[in-house]
C-alpha cells in the first residue's frame, strides 16, 4: 500500500478520465493498493478474473474496473468502469506522485564531501556522506543520495536521481533524467587482458561511459567505461538488475535489457531491441533494431531487424521452438537409429 | 584457520557428544582449521577419504574422525569418534562462536547519522556513516554495519544484521533474524516500462519488499519492491549472492534460490523449493512446495510439487537427462537420415 | 578520448618504437582517441578495414597504421607504420599513464575512519569515509578509495587499488598489486546449510579468501570466504564483472573470469584456464589448466587439461558444434520416425 500525503475524492480522479463512475458513497482517498490488502481509503484496480475472489471481498474506496463490468456484481462500492483498467490505474498512480513530489530545493548534507572544484547546479539535492570529487558538474534538481561516489571529471545532467551506495567513475557523462540505482558501477575499466608468455597483460581501458537522456539502470548494473572511445547507452533504452555491459558497447534507444543480460565488449544494440532475462551476447556483434531475444539465450551472431531469437547458440525462434518440441523423440529416435544399425551390420 | 577468544579443552567438547573419545596428550584448543593448515591448537575433521594424506600429515590438537576409524592409524593424536564427523564439527564451530560472541551493547558511532524521527531499539549496533532516515525503526540487538542506508519508513525487526554498503530502500520491511550481505540492495524499482509510441514509459513501482523471519540474502543480490502491494520472502528461505528476485515474487519458506537465480516479476515460490545456481524463471509462474531445478535452467512453466526439473525450457529431469545422454549420436541420425531422403529422391 | 597531463611529440613516440615514421607537420600530442573523435592533438590507431571511412575523415595528429600501409592513402597526416598497430598503440597509453602518474604520497581523508589498532603503510591513501577496523594491516603505496569498508584483521599489501563503495570482510588477504574495483564483495559467507525437520541451519562460515599477487576483481563480484579454510584466487588471474566464486574454491594463476561466470563450492580451476561469460561450474569439479570453456556453458564434470568444453551440460566443444549443426534437421528427423513408426503399427 502506498499513502499519498496528497488526498483524493472519487470525482476529482474521474474527471480526468474518459470513463463511466458509479459513485455510491462519500470517501477520501488516500492510498493506492492491491485488492487483498486494501482499506475504505485505498483505490484499486481489478482486470484480470483470477483475482476474482479478492475483488468480492476488498473493502477498497474506489476500484477501477473494466468497461463492460457488471456494477451490481459490487454492489456498496465506488467503481470507475473503463477501458484498459491497469494502464488507466497506472496512469493515476503516475499523476499522484506528481502531485506529492516535493517541489526540489537545494539540499547538500553536511557529510557530502563537495570538491571546490566541483559545479553544482540549482535545486541539487547532495546526500550524507556522497562525495563529489574534481571537476565533476551536476546539472539543476539532480539528486545525489547518500553515500555514493562520483569521481572527478563525472559530468551529470539535470533531473537525474543517483540512489545511494553507487559509484561513477572518472570522466563519464550522464545527461538530463538519467536514473541510476543504488549499487551500480558505471565505467570501471574494461576487461582487457593479452596473454603474453603466460601472463595476463592489462590492456589499459582510458574510455567513457555516455548515458543519453531518460535512461535507467537498475540496481547492482556495471557498464564499463570504452577503452578507448566511449561505452554509449541510448536514449530512452532501459537496463534493469545485476546487468553486465562491457567496454565500447554502443546500445541505442528505448531498448530494453531485463535481470543479469550480458553484453561482452564492442557490440551493438540497436532501437527498441528487447534482450529477456539472462541473456548473454558476444562481443562485436550487431543485434539490430527492433529484434527480440528469449530469455538465457547465447548469441554468437549479428540479429537483423526486427528478428526474434532464442536459445544458445541463439537462433530463428520459431525453428528453436520446432526443434524443442521434437526433443523428447530423440531419445526413441537414436534407440531406433541404433537398432537399424545393428542390423545392417548383421546384413553384412 | 578461526581463531575464537574462547579455548576449549578435548573432554569439554567431548562432553557435549555422544561419541567415544581417544584422549593421547594434554590440549589446550583455540581454532578449527582444515588439516592441512592446523596447528596443535587445531580441532579438525575427517571424513572424505581424498584427504587422508593431510589427515597422516596433520597435527591438529584434536580430530572429529568416522566413529568406525581405526585409532591405530593416527596415533599420538587426540580423536573423536563420531557419527557424520563433518556436521558434528560444524555443531562445535557454532557452539564455540557462540560462546565467542559479544554479549549486545549499545554502540553508535558517531558518525551515523540517524533521523530525530528514527526509533531505534534497545542494544542496537550502528556503524560508521550509516544512514538511518526518517520513521525508520529499528528493533532490539540490531547491527547496522558501516556506510549502509537504510531509507525512510524502513521498519527493522530483532537480532537482525545488515552487513556495510547495503541499500534498504523506503518503506520495506525486515521481520526478525534477517542477515543481509554487504552490497545487496532491497526494494529498488520494479523493472516495468510499457511500450507507446517508440518510448518506454515508466510504471510507477510503489508497493515495497517484506523479508520474513530467519532470511539470510548473500552478497549483491536484489529484490526489487511490489509495484502495487510486497514482494514477499517467506521465513527461513536462504538467498545466495548476485540473484535477482522482480517485483511482486511470493516466496515460500525455507527454500533454498543459489547464486545468480533470477525470477522475473509476480513468479510464487513454494516452501522448501531448490533453484540451483543460474537459473531463471520467467513471470506469473508458479514453482510449488518441494519442487528441485537444475543449475542453469529456464523455467517457462509452473513446476508441480516435489517435481525434478532442468534444461531450458526446463522439463522433467529425468527425460532431460535420457534427451541429453541421447545427444551425442544427433549427427549420426542426422546424416544417416539425410542419405535416406537423397536415396528415396534418386528412387522417385 | 583521454586527456593526458604530460605532452608528447611524435618524435618521442617514434623512439620507443621499431618503426617507420611519415612526419608531414609538428604537432604537439596530449590525447589518445577513436579515429572518428580525435582532433589535431590525438594519437590514433588504425587496423581494422572496418574503419577505413573513419581513418579518411579523420585529423588526428599521429595515427598508426600497419607496417604496409601506403602512406599515400592518407597524405598530410604524421604516420607510425609498424607491425600490430593496435598493440603497439596501446603499449603507448600504457606508458602515457604511467608518466602522467602521480608519484604516490600520503594521503589520509579528514573523513577516513581508522581504527588506532590498524597498521598504515607508508604512501597509502586513504579516501573519504572509508573504513579501516581493528587490527587491519595495509601495506606500502596502496589506495583505499571513499566509502570502501575493511573489517577487522584483514591484510592488505603493497601497491593495491581498492575502488569506492567496496567490502572486505574480516580475515581477509589481499596480496601486492591487487586490483578490487568498486561494488566487490570480498569474504562474505559461503552459502552452506543443512535441511533438517524443514528448517534451513546454517553451517558456520569461518574461513577466509586469499588473494594472491596481481588479480584485477571487477566490479559487483563476489568472492565468499571458505567454510574452513580458504577461498583462493591466484597469481595474476583476472576477473570480470558481477563473478560469483563460491566457499572453498581454489583458483589457479592467470585465469580469466569472463562477466557473470559463477562458480559454485570447493572447486579448483587450474592456470591459464579461461571461462566465458555466463559459465557455471558445479561444485567440487577440477578444470585443469589450459582448459577453455564457451559462453554459458554449464559445467557439471572435471575438465582436463587444455580440453575445450561448450554447452550445458558442458561436452568436448567439437562434439557439441556438430550436435548444433545437426540441429535444425530434428524436427525433420522426428517428422520422419514417426511415419515409419505409424507404417510399422498398420503393417502389424
Amino acid at each position: 500500500m502506498k499513502v499519498f500525503e496528497v488526498t483524493l475524492a472519487p470525482k476529482q480522479i474521474a474527471s480526468q478520465l474518459k470513463c463511466e463512475i458509479v459513485l455510491v458513497r462519500k470517501t477520501v482517498l488516500t492510498n493506492v493498493a492491491e485488492l487483498a490488502e486494501a482499506n475504505e481509503k485505498s483505490v484499486c484496480f481489478f482486470e484480470n478474473p483470477k483475482f476474482l475472489d479478492a475483488l468480492n471481498a476488498c473493502k477498497a474506496g474506489l476500484i477501477f474496473v473494466p468497461a463492460d463490468f457488471d456494477a451490481k456484481q459490487k454492489p456498496d462500492t465506488n467503481l470507475i468502469l473503463i477501458d484498459k483498467p491497469y494502464i488507466n490505474f497506472m496512469m493515476l498512480v503516475k499523476t499522484w506522485l506528481e502531485l506529492s513530489r516535493e517541489k526540489p530545493v537545494e539540499k547538500i548534507a553536511e557529510t557530502a564531501v563537495v570538491s571546490k572544484k566541483a559545479t553544482i547546479g540549482r535545486n541539487t539535492n547532495l546526500g550524507h556522506n556522497c562525495i563529489i570529487e574534481d571537476n565533476v558538474i551536476i546539472g539543476n534538481n539532480t539528486t545525489i543520495e547518500s553515500n555514493s561516489v562520483i569521481r572527478k571529471n563525472v559530468r551529470i545532467g539535470e533531473n537525474c536521481h543517483i540512489f545511494p551506495n553507487t559509484t561513477i567513475y572518472e570522466d563519464c557523462v550522464l545527461k538530463n533524467n538519467v536514473v541510476i540505482h543504488s549499487g551500480c558501477v558505471i565505467g570501471a575499466d574494461g576487461f582487457g587482458y593479452l596473454l603474453h608468455e603466460g601472463i595476463q597483460n592489462k590492456i589499459p581501458q582510458v574510455g567513457n561511459v555516455i548515458i543519453e537522456d531518460d535512461v535507467e539502470v537498475g540496481a547492482c548494473s556495471c557498464i564499463d567505461r570504452a577503452t578507448i572511445g566511449s561505452t554509449i547507452i541510448g536514449k530512452g533504452t532501459k537496463i534493469d538488475n545485476l546487468v553486465q555491459v562491457g567496454h565500447n558497447c554502443k546500445i541505442g534507444e528505448n531498448s530494453i535489457l531485463c535481470a543479469q543480460v550480458g553484453l561482452a565488449g564492442s557490440t551493438e544494440i540497436g532501437d527498441v531491441v528487447f534482450l529477456a532475462g539472462q541473456v548473454g551476447v558476444a562481443g562485436h556483434l550487431k543485434i539490430d533494431d527492433g529484434a527480440m531475444v528469449g530469455a538465457q539465450s547465447g548469441v554468437s551472431n549479428s540479429i537483423p531487424k526486427k528478428a526474434k531469437y532464442f536459445g544458445t547458440p541463439a537462433i530463428d525462434a520459431g525453428l528453436k521452438k520446432r526443434i524443442l518440441a521434437s526433443e523428447k523423440q530423440i531419445p526413441n529416435v537414436v534407440k531406433y537409429y541404433k537398432k537399424i544399425m545393428k542390423n545392417e551390420k548383421v546384413k553384412k
